[in-house]
This record gives structure tokens, C-alpha cells and sequence, in this order.
């Protein structure tokens, strides 16, 4: 029997889907799982968009375009424009979700066994991406005690080495909720200047912004023009992730093309994801206040209700829709799993996202969690209320 | 400025779209350009699968999961059992089109410097995909003059070395539109056993097989459980090309663990094109009754007429819907940018795939272009009487 890939071998199993079993046992048990672990927004998909999937007369799905179809491609360089981002459609190559946006600019940007720094805790997948890659993930740590801010430019010097070909940040961040500030931006345009680096920039929580914070792209970072590569994904901002439509975005003009020449080899991203795209981008402005008018009210609530939990702690986040938490327990994943196997609150209980594996390094974020507050506020009401009985009892207790 | 990787420099672009600018500039002159050089079918999509898409009524374009939507994969078995194939749905995980599907398998089963054998003339973009794992494609030569049959036993062993660790076979074949035969396939069953190797095929044309022939499929292979991998997709068999579904397929329960994780990195194939290829699966036998014949037509009248002028040869191609011509010519790119630059015939010329680009030695294939047959009959009538008077008068005729 041939044996697998080194890759093949270690390819990590989503930490969260490892869960799922135990939440299935439990909902066959008659449990009710509220889902804080996900993702996956509640949030209906903008009607125009569905509506231009129904509508479509065509007699034969084609391929289309390697960059994507250039009517949605223009599209987009209009809606970027409304945000202050000056692109041409010929700066934009349409990928498989975001997921493919990144895995590309890693191929096309990263020798196997260069470097990429990331801040963690980060987003568990950008592991996966790197390792397909072949490329290196150093983190650099944030702490929950600092509200994960930026780390300084001396820190980050401190990890910066010849292999070093990159940062990625993810802004507003997914785990964290952390919004990064005009001055951490211009710290991260320093220190890419100064080493001449990539800097990946996975943005697609930017309509996730509160408290009257704006977001900064950065594409709009002075001198970085054949530095940043824009990820970008219409999965959260219009509430439909199963469309898989990305977007790789850069102004320098040799990467978009190796970019277009990965998307060539894979023929094309799919079709009915990008009329639905395209439809999406004619959303009227009423649909994201009532979105973010819901979110800002889940997360007032819930951090409120979570900082009145003993031992509990939640920053407050500015952007997205996830927040990392700091539990008074031993092992986010024991207590996960012990959640869906053994408790339950009057016939109900919670499923959340052990913190360790948003992290790199070993042994950081055991007593975190990450929540993401996609639910109904009368189900997170009754969410946070079994997590607060569930701590009083959890035998692992700090 | 940062420097792009190996893979981003290296990476190769399509050599069928590099001619798109000089068809495109053709048409500008008012020439018109028949297109015998791309695999997009003017077949329609079965009705039932752009209705399933038009019907659908949900609110929120959610995720699937990350192996595909059970219903879709469970329809999927009944499929494959149709045509002798057992598999569970837990032996399936659909992928981003057969291109994804090729790239995970690639991944989980290749380490980069391994070697995987693959007859040529082969579709270019296995190339591409190889290059992505940095994985070492080794041709072994098939050759017009035998109708691109299967090597010998003899001469795999001459080229297989401690770095081999697959053989991938497109079967029916894209360029050739060779079908292999039981004896070919007893053959690569042999040297995959005896030399413990992975087997990729690319089964994505095998409804299409002509002259009573029938199609064998490598998962049908005896004692290959844990060495066969079956790379499929929807884009040709429901002429659906831009819907992106494709499947990874094999009886290797730590192979397809290892593509299942690799999947979930990338989250999920798309949700519409699962859709509708579900819905395909009830695709009335009527309809591929009528694409056969239409088919058959086009092959018929296309082998006799290429034949028919001066120094061409074309075999006769028992499946799939292309064929690799012999041409005399000197240099096919050369030939396939003089078709679109310089020459017209009443106002009409065409567009072939030089088939350099499907040859990984360099060299080959200089006097050979593919064709599909993927026109109205009518049309490629007036194909190959453009083809024929361009022959007369190309300047590089041999």
C-alpha cells in the first residue's frame, strides 16, 4: 500500500470539526446545541443576489473567465472605489472564496521554507494553507491581557530573519474581533518598507466595523503598492458562504499575473457564485444597517453578559463578529467537549471554538475560547446563560 | 519590491489563451473565428439541473460541508453502482471542479521531488498542478503513428525509479481521445502492484465512448483498493463546465481522510453547483442518447474530412471529444498565430490548440494541433475547409 505525502500525513483535521461527533451525539440525546463555534452568520443573503441566481435563462453553465467575469470585475473596482480603494478590474483575479485568494498568493509570493509571520491567535486555516505551500508560520504573539493589539516593531524585529517573506494580518480579525488602528498600520507599513516583504492582508470582515471605527485597507497603505496582496471574500459581508467567490487584489502587476496563471490551471472560479456576487454588489444600503445594527446589539450584549460571569473576561471587539475569551478553566478543548458530552442546562448546551487551535504556539489558549456571536440575541441570551451554569460545575475549574 | 516564489515565476500560462488576444483582434477585423481549440461544449446543460438551481428557495447561502453535501454524495454512489463502480459516500469528497480534485490528491499523496509517471501527449494543466506540489511530471511518449496507444510494461520500467510514487492516466484521453483498452489497463495494474504506486485517472470524459467500445474504469481494477484514485467531474458529462464540481474518489480510507482535511481548510465546494449537480443525476438517458449521437456526427464527418487533405493524418479518436492531428507543418504555435494574424478564407478562419503545449518533451508535437469537435456540425464543416485552404497556402507548410 503507497504511503501518503508528508502533507498528506500531517494536514491537520479542523479543530473545530472534530466536535461536531459529540454535538450530533448530543442533539440525538434530545440537547439543544446552541452553535457559538461557527462562523456561518444567520443573516440572510441579500434578495438581489438570490433573485440573479433565479433569474438566469442561460441554456449552458460555461466556464468562465481564469480572473473571473469581467462585468463583476468591474463591479468590484466600483465598489472598492466607494471604499476608497483605486483598483482596476485588471488588479483583481476572482478565486474559489478566500480560501483560494490565500493559498495562491502563498504559492505565488512564498518559497517552500520562507517565512511568514502572523499574529496570534489567528485564523486555524492559514496553518493548512501555508503547509500546502510548504511555507513556514511564525507567530507573533497578542495577548487577551492587551486586547490582542499589534505587537511593537521591535518585537517583530525580533523574529524578522532573511527567510522572513511576509506578514499576514487579518483586519477586522477573525478569532479575535480586534479592529488594528491607523498607527499599527502605519507600524506594519514600516516594517514591510524596511525588509521588503509581503503583506497579506485578509480583509473580508470590513463591513464588521463598530463603534464608529472605520476600517483602513491596506491597500491604501502610502508606498506599498507591489507589497500588499488583498484577500478578500463576499462570503460574510453578504451572508453566503456556501458561494465560495474570492478575490486576490494587488497593484503589483507581476503577481496578478502569476496569480492569473494559478487561475488559469484551475479553469475558473463557479459561475452561479459569481452572478450571485455580482447581483450582491447592487445591495441596498438598508441591508447592512439592519446587519450591523443586529450585530452591534449581539455584541453589547454578550459582552456584558460574559464579563458578569465569575473568573470570565471579553475584550470588547471592534470589528467582525467573534471575540476571544479567557475562561477560569484548564483546557478549552477538554471543557468544549465536556460541554457537548456531559452537561446540559434544562435540556440545552453550547458548542464553542477551543482558543489553542487559533494559536501556533503550544500551550497557548488553553483557558480561551472564541465565540461568535451569529446567533439571535434571544439565543445567545440562552447560550451565555448555559455557559455561566456550565462554569459553575465544569470539574476542571481554575 | 519583493520577488515572487519559483512557482510564481515558473508557473506556466495557459498556451491556449496566450493566442486569445490575436482571435480576439480576428474578430475586430470582422473575421470570423471558429473555435476548434477549447473543451467547452455547445451542448446544454440538462434542464433539470438549471431548474433545480432556479427553484431553489432558501434565504442564507450557507456552507456545505466540507466533503460535499451528503444527498449530493449519496446520489453520487447510486451513479458510480450504475456503471459497476461500489463506493460509499464516505469514500467521495467533491471538489472545486476535477481541477481541485487533482491538486488534493496531488498534495496527499506526492512529496515534493517525487515523480509521477504520465503518458504524453497529456492536458496541459497536470503540468500545472504537478508544478504546485512541486512534483516532478516524467512523460512517457505515446505517438501518433500508434494511434497514441499505451506504452509497454518495458518501457515504464525504464523510466521508474525510487522517486516514482504514481502513474496518471486521462482515460478517455484529453488530447487524443484515445480510449485504453482491458489490456492496457491489466497492464498498469501490473506495474502498480508490483511497484506499490498510486494510480491518479482522470475518468471526467467517460461517457463518452464510441463505436460500441465501452468504458473501463480503473476503480473496476482488482487489488488496486488502496492505489487507485479516481479524479471526476461534472463539467463535461451535464455540459456544465462553470459550475465547479468535481470529486476525489477512492477506496484509500487514510487517503481520502487525508483529502477530507484538506478540504475543510478550503471550507467547501460551491453550494449552487452541487445543486445542480445533484439534480443531474436525473438527467434522462434521452439526453445522452442525443449528445452520443451528436457527437458521433461531428467525429464521423471530422476523421474523414481531416483525412481527406493532403498530408493530415487523424486517428480515429474512440472517446471523449478531441483529437491530436498530424499536420504538415513546420512549428503548430507558429501555424496557430498565422491562422488568426494573416490568414482568412471568405472572412473565416480557426483557432486550433497547438499541441506543443500538451507534450512535457520538448520538441514534440510541433507538426500536431488538437482539435474539438465541440461545434455544430455545420460549423465544423466550415472549420476544416478553412483548415484545408490554409493549408495550401501557410508558409511554413512541410
Amino acid at each position: 500500500m503507497p504511503q501518503l505525502s508528508e502533507k498528506g500525513k500531517i494536514m491537520p483535521a479542523s479543530p473545530i470539526r472534530k466536535l461536531v461527533p459529540y454535538a450530533d451525539a448530543a442533539k440525538k440525546r434530545g440537547v439543544k446545541v446552541y452553535h457559538l463555534n461557527i462562523g456561518q452568520p444567520d443573516i440572510v443573503t441579500p434578495q438581489c443576489a438570490l433573485d440573479a441566481v433565479k433569474a438566469y435563462d442561460g441554456k449552458v453553465i460555461e466556464y468562465s473567465h481564469s480572473a473571473g467575469n469581467l462585468s463583476y470585475r468591474k463591479g468590484l473596482t466600483e465598489y472598492y472605489k466607494s471604499i476608497g480603494i483605486n483598483i482596476t478590474e485588471d488588479e483583481i483575479i476572482v478565486t474559489n472564496g478566500g480560501s483560494e485568494a490565500i493559498t495562491i498568493a502563498m504559492m505565488a509570493c512564498l518559497n517552500p521554507g520562507d517565512e511568514i509571520i502572523i499574529p496570534e491567535p489567528f485564523y486555524t486555516n492559514y496553518n493548512s494553507f501555508a503547509l500546502q505551500a510548504g511555507v513556514k508560520v511564525v507567530p507573533i504573539k497578542t495577548t487577551i491581557a492587551n486586547d490582542f493589539a499589534l505587537p511593537s516593531i521591535e518585537d517583530f524585529e525580533k523574529i524578522i530573519n532573511p527567510r522572513t517573506k511576509a506578514i499576514m494580518i487579518c483586519n477586522p480579525n477573525n478569532p479575535t474581533g480586534y479592529l488594528y488602528s491607523a498607527a499599527e498600520l502605519e507600524t506594519l507599513r514600516q516594517i514591510v518598507l524596511k525588509y521588503d516583504l509581503f503583506l497579506f492582508a485578509d480583509e473580508v470582515y470590513r463591513e464588521f466595523c463598530y463603534d464608529g471605527n472605520s476600517h483602513i485597507s491596506c491597500m491604501t497603505l502610502k508606498g506599498l503598492e507591489n507589497n500588499v496582496v488583498l484577500m478578500d471574500s463576499v462570503s460574510k459581508r453578504y451572508s453566503m458562504c456556501g458561494v465560495r467567490v474570492g478575490a486576490i487584489i494587488s497593484h503589483n502587476k507581476e503577481l496578478i499575473n502569476a496569480a492569473l496563471r494559478f487561475g488559469q490551471a484551475r479553469l475558473c472560479p463557479p459561475f452561479y457564485g459569481q452572478l450571485a456576487a455580482e447581483a450582491a454588489l447592487k445591495t441596498p444600503k438598508d441591508y447592512f444597517d439592519g446587519v450591523y445594527n443586529e450585530y452591534i446589539a449581539r455584541r453589547d450584549y454578550m459582552v456584558k453578559a460574559l464579563n458578569e460571569i465569575p473568573g470570565v473576561y471579553c475584550p470588547k471587539p471592534k470589528g467582525a463578529f467573534y471575540t476571544v475569551v479567557k475562561l477560569p478553566i484548564d483546557d478549552s478543548e477538554r471543557f468544549a467537549r465536556w460541554l457537548l458530552e456531559e452537561f446540559q442546562y434544562e435540556n440545552k448546551t453550547v458548542m464553542v471554538a477551543p482558543a489553542a487551535g487559533f494559536y501556533s504556539t503550544k500551550g497557548c489558549g488553553l483557558d480561551e475560547v472564541r465565540i461568535a456571536y451569529v446567533l439571535k440575541i434571544d439565543d445567545l441570551k440562552e447560550a451565555i446563560k448555559c455557559l455561566a451554569e456550565a462554569l459553575k460545575v465544569y470539574p476542571g475549574r481554575k
